[in-house]
C-alpha cells in the first residue's frame, strides 16, 4: 500500500492544523495506515491521493444516506445555488422542508434549521430549560450529543459549571432513569435519549421498550420535554422519529448527518407542547438559512418517501451480518455485531468476550490492503449505493484477514 | 408594494416555524414590510417573491463579500462537490486553505475549520481555558459573540452558569480592561475583543490603542489569551486580521462570514503561542470538513488577494456617506453614520442626538418603495458587486424619504 501522497499531505498539515487532523475524522483513533485525506467520493467509494480504492463503511460518520456524490441531489443543491443561497433572507424552502418534515415526522409540528448536530441537540437542552423555566437535564451516561462546551466527551476547555444541572441515568434502564427524576425535583425541564445506544466501543442496544415508555410518561408527569437525539440515527432506521415503531413520540427531535445526504444541514423538530419555549430562545448562524442545503433536503427527503432504501440497506447490513457470522465460525476469530443491521458496530473479542482492541485495530489495518475501509471501535453505515457484490467482496476480505488473524501483529493506535 | 406572496409564505411558515421565522434574518426586528423571503440574489440585489427588486445592503449580514451567485467561487464550488465534498476524510482544500490563511494572516499558524462563527468563538474560549487551565474570560459589555448557551444575547434557556467566570469590562476603555484583569486574578483565560464596537444600535467606534495595547499586554503579563473575534469585520476592514493596522497581533482569531462568500464555512486562526491548547480540545462537526466550502474559500481568498475589493468598498461606502451627509444637511433630518465606510451603521437620530427608533423604522420601510433595502439599527455592509450608479441610487431615495421625513407615520416594530 503507497501512501506516498497521503504522507505528503500529512506532513504539510502537521503545520498548519494542530496535531494535524482533530475531531472525530481524524485518524489517529483508526489504525495506522488509514488514509487522513480522500481525493474523490463516488456512490459507495472513496479514492485516496494514492488512488487506492476503498469500499467506505463509514460513510462520513453518517451523512453520506444515498451514496455520494448523489445525481440528483447535488443537481438540485446546484441549481438553487444559482437562484439565491445564503442571503437576507430565508427563500421558499425553507417553508417548503418544514412543511415536508411535518408530514413526514409523525411527532412534528415545526422545525428549526441550524447547519451542525450540536446545534441542534443544543437548541434542544434550551428549548427544554425554556419551556418551564426548570433546569435540570437528565442523559444517559456516555451518551455523545454532540462536541461543544456543555457536551464534548473530552473535558480540555471546559468547566463543571458548562454541565450544571445534568443528571445522569444509565441507558436502557426504567428504574435509573426514575431515580434521576426524582433527584431532579421540581425542577426537571428534560430527558435525553438516543433512539438506540450507540456509543465508542460498548455493545449497541436497541431501545428497551419500558424505558421509552416510562420516559414519555414522567415527562407528562413533570411537565418536561422529552429529546429523542435522532442525529446519527435519523432517517436511516425508520422514515419517521427512530422511536416511531415503540409508539413513543418525542416532543423534541435533533437531526443532521443523513438530511441533505452530505450537505450541511440539521435541525431540531418538535411538537406542538414545546413551540412556545422554542419561539422563545435566540440562537442563530450565518449560513443555517442557505437555500441550496435546504433544495438538497427536499430532494433526499422525496428519495426518503420514495425509494426502498431503508429496506435495502438492512438487507446489505444484514447479508454482511450473516457473512461475518460465517467467517467467525470458520475462523475462531470472535467477530462481534451490535445495534441495527444498517449500523453495526463490528468488534473483534477476545476468547473471554472482552474487547480486543490491539486485535480490532490489526484487522481493520490488514482489511486496508483488500480496499476495504472499516472503524475498530465506532459503529458504521451501510449504504443503498453498495452492491451485493461489494458486501460480498467484504466477507471475502474479512475471511481472509481472519484466517491470518493469529499471524497479524497487533496494533496500537498511532497517537 | 405588492407582497401577496410574501404574506402567503409567511402564513404557511407560521404554521411549521416557531413564530414564522426565528434568529437574527427574521425580520419582526425590522421594519413591518420588509420581505422575510428571497428567491433570487446576484451581485449586489435581492428579489422577492413579488418581483420587486432592491439593493441589499445587509449582505446576509455580511457573508455577501464579492456579490452573490458570484460565477468564479460558485463555480469553485460546484467543481469541488462533483469530486469530493463531505466525506469519511477531508480533502487536500482544507491543507491549502490553512496554508493560504497561514500566508495572508500575520499572527496565524494554524486554522481550525468548522461551520458557524458561533463554533470559532466557542473553540476561542474553550482553547484559551484549555491554555494554562485558568477559567475567568474577559468579554466588552454588550458585544455579540455568538448565539449559543453562553453567549447568545437573550436570555431565555440559559443558565447563569452557562457565562460562569465570566467578567465584562468597557470596549475601548484601557481602566476598565485593568479593573477586569485585576478581578480575574490569577485566573484569567483570555480577553475577548470584537476589531471595533459594532454592536446593534450604539454607534460603532473604532478601536482606541491604548485599549487594544493594553489588552495585549495583560494577556503577555497574565499568560493569557488575547482573542479577536473577526467574525462579522474579518476581511471586510483588512485583508489581513483587523487589528493588523494597529500592529496588535492576537493569539486566536474567530473567522466566519466573507471566509467563502456566503457557502458553509468559519474557522480559528491561532498562533504557535496557542496551538498546544487548541490541539488538547475536542470540538467537532458532521459537515466541517466538506471540501466544496474550501474550495470556494480558496478562490474567496485569491480574490481578497488579488482585487481592489477593500478600496472598492471603502470607495462606495465613502461616496454613500458623504452624499447622506449632504441629505442631512439639505433636509435637517438627522442621519447619524458610524463606523468603518464599508461597514456602516446608519439612523436617525433626534434633534437632541438621541436615537429615533420609531424614525429609524419609519425611514427604512419608505426606503422599501425605491428599491433599497436598509437596516433600522444593525450595522449594514458594502459590496464591490453596487456600482456607483446603485449609491447615487440609494442617496437619491434617501433625500427623496427625508424630504418626507416628518410627514411619515413613525413605526414600531411589528414584534
Amino acid at each position: 500500500m503507497i501512501q506516498a501522497q497521503n504522507e505528503e499531505l500529512l506532513e504539510r498539515a502537521q503545520k498548519v492544523v494542530p496535531n494535524g487532523m482533530y475531531g472525530h475524522l481524524s485518524v489517529k483513533m483508526q489504525s495506522p495506515r488509514t488514509p487522513q485525506y480522500y481525493k474523490r467520493a463516488k456512490g459507495a467509494y472513496l479514492w485516496d491521493y494514492d488512488d487506492q480504492q476503498y469500499i467506505d463503511y463509514l460513510c462520513a460518520f453518517g451523512p453520506n444516506l444515498f451514496g455520494y456524490a448523489h445525481e440528483e441531489i447535488d443537481a438540485a443543491y446546484i441549481e438553487q445555488l444559482r437562484e439565491i443561497d445564503t442571503a437576507t433572507g430565508p427563500s421558499a424552502r425553507m417553508v417548503e422542508l418544514a412543511e415536508g418534515y411535518a408530514e413526514q415526522v409523525t411527532h412534528n409540528d415545526w422545525t428549526m434549521f441550524c447547519k451542525n448536530g450540536t446545534d441542534a441537540t443544543t437548541m434542544a437542552l434550551m428549548t427544554a430549560r425554556a419551556h418551564r423555566g426548570k433546569r435540570k437535564i437528565l442523559l444517559a451516561t456516555g451518551a455523545y450529543h454532540g462536541a461543544t462546551k456543555w457536551c464534548t466527551p473530552m473535558p480540555e476547555g471546559t468547566l463543571p459549571e458548562d454541565r450544571a444541572h445534568h443528571i445522569y441515568y444509565e441507558y436502557n434502564n426504567a428504574e435509573s432513569l426514575r431515580a434521576a427524576v426524582e433527584e431532579a425535583g421540581d425542577d426537571l425541564a428534560g430527558i435525553f435519549a438516543t433512539p438506540f445506544k450507540h456509543e465508542v466501543i460498548f455493545p449497541q442496544l436497541l431501545p428497551d421498550e419500558e424505558y421509552a415508555r416510562a420516559a414519555r410518561q414522567l415527562c407528562d408527569e413533570k411537565d418536561a420535554l422529552l429529546i429523542l437525539d435522532d442525529v446519527r440515527a435519523g432517517f436511516r432506521v425508520d422514515r419517521d422519529c427512530s422511536w416511531q415503531k415503540l409508539g413513543i413520540q418525542p416532543d423534541l427531535s435533533s437531526w443532521g448527518k443523513t438530511l441533505a445526504n452530505g450537505h450541511a444541514l440539521s435541525c431540531l423538530m418538535g411538537s406542538d407542547r414545546a413551540r412556545e419555549a422554542a419561539g422563545k430562545i435566540f440562537v442563530t448562524g450565518s449560513f443555517w438559512f442557505g437555500a441550496a442545503a435546504m433544495a438538497a433536503g427536499l430532494k433526499t427527503l422525496e428519495l426518503i418517501k420514495s425509494t426502498d432504501y431503508i429496506e435495502r440497506t438492512v438487507m446489505l447490513g444484514d447479508r454482511l451480518r450473516d457473512g461475518l457470522n460465517q467467517v467467525s465460525a470458520n475462523t475462531g476469530v470472535e467477530i462481534d455485531q451490535t445495534g441495527p443491521s444498517q449500523m453495526p458496530l463490528i468488534m473483534i473479542n477476545d476468547d473471554e468476550g472482552n474487547r480486543n482492541m490491539p486485535g480490532c485495530v490489526a484487522f481493520c489495518d490488514a482489511l486496508l490492503d483488500h480496499g476495504v475501509l472499516f472503524h475498530p471501535f465506532h459503529n458504521m453505515f451501510i449504504t443503498p449505493a453498495m452492491s451485493e457484490a461489494d458486501i460480498d467482496r467484504t466477507v471475502e476480505a474479512c475471511d481472509e484477514v481472519a484466517k491470518q488473524f493469529h499471524s497479524l501483529t497487533m496494533l496500537e493506535f498511532s497517537l
